[in-house]
């Protein structure tokens, strides 16, 4: 069995020095291929150059990827070779599209306008007080792993802020139906800490509970394991 | 002789998930500090979570900071207590104040009213093709030096990207007079890869060509004593 797992956060560049990143270190990510890989499954984890990996390792094959374009590009090769895809990457949901400053946007007679421009320069620099960041939507790269690979089994994530373990149930089966994933991996960033990961995972019926991050790795695999008997 | 490096680059969080970070891998302060430390100095390093650091010795006392709000605090305390600093870690130039649907700027009679708002959520989500960010002018830190401590040497450094020797000697020099620094290290991007290191060490009259970051150390630290002499 070949399993996928996706850890770490993307990156999008504004320009050559700065970039918009989501957070996240990497180590579910680690944990679960550690742990799969120590029952002899063969593992790829697609992650980034700042993310915490295991060691170098038989069975383990490590891809490093940067933003959104590099994530579906990679993806798209990876994902029809595989059993299980395991996407715990944190995603940007948007991207840069032009930067600029708050006189231009209010100069502009006709905002969209402003979405056609790019910026030329290599280092955005600027003295004005205010700047403005116009962002386009990134192609939801979840939606996209069924169509290149109708077999796999697909455990989504669903990171949310601060909400109640209805809406957070809500919205992770709203992905799951969405993106035909097998189940998603539900949790909220409150509870998280250095100690502790509060999550469930959850399908059209079901929820299951974890506590850590040891936990959840072994409540998908479990799953995993289940829906292939 | 203290000496108090900066390295890194700072993070301004956008929310609770996502952050615009200016690149920086910290491998010029970490290189800096082993060399300076080797010659029993003593050294500050104020740098960040994800850079590269030395490994904890005698002398060597490490801070690690965020956003530029963190770092300003930080530096205010350590700045009086040094005689030389180095100011190499990449800082912010903007920070979010509000992120927004493209629609919402659109509708708004006032786009200035929009500076006025603050994102409530945890993280912000958005099904519109398009976001707007608004961002804020971070204070320059490097202008606070002198004036927290007349007497410390301040090394600032100039990042520019693809641009002729002579522009960036000119906003090199324009850094060296406004933020009353005794040398600017200016470089260029384009001249900054794996190996190597392209910089100029620059004062009102002279500048020193380094290619690598051994020497731009190496230089900083001859110049720095042989103006205490």
């Amino acid at each position: 069995m070949k399993i996928l797992i996706t850890s770490g956060g993307t990156s999008e560049a504004i320009d050559q020095v700065r970039s918009i990143t989501n957070h996240a270190t990497g180590s579910l990510g680690k944990i679960m291929a550690e742990k799969y890989l120590a029952k002899e499954l063969e593992v790829t984890l697609v992650t980034t150059k700042t993310a915490v990996k295991p060691e170098p390792q038989l069975g383990l094959t490590i891809v490093e990827i940067t933003d959104v374009a590099s994530l579906m590009e990679t993806l798209e090769q990876l994902v029809p070779k595989h059993d299980v895809m395991i996407h715990s990457m944190a995603v940007s949901d948007y991207s840069p599209v032009y930067m600029t400053s708050l006189d231009e946007v209010k100069a502009s007679p006709n905002i969209d306008n402003l979405l056609e421009k790019t910026n030329a320069e290599g280092k955005i620099s600027s003295t004005d007080d205010y700047q403005v960041l116009f962002l386009k939507k990134t192609p939801k790269v979840i939606s996209f792993i069924k169509q290149w690979n109708p077999a796999i089994q697909l455990i989504g994530f669903k990171l949310l802020v601060n909400v109640t373990k209805e809406e957070l149930f809500q919205v992770a089966r709203a992905s799951l139906i969405h993106n035909q994933a097998d189940y998603i991996l539900a949790n909220d960033l409150a509870d998280i800490g250095p100690e502790r990961h509060g999550a469930y995972l959850v399908d059209h019926e079901h929820s299951y509970s974890a506590q850590a991050k040891e936990e959840i790795a072994d409540i998908i695999l479990e799953k995993v394991l289940e829906k292939r008997r």
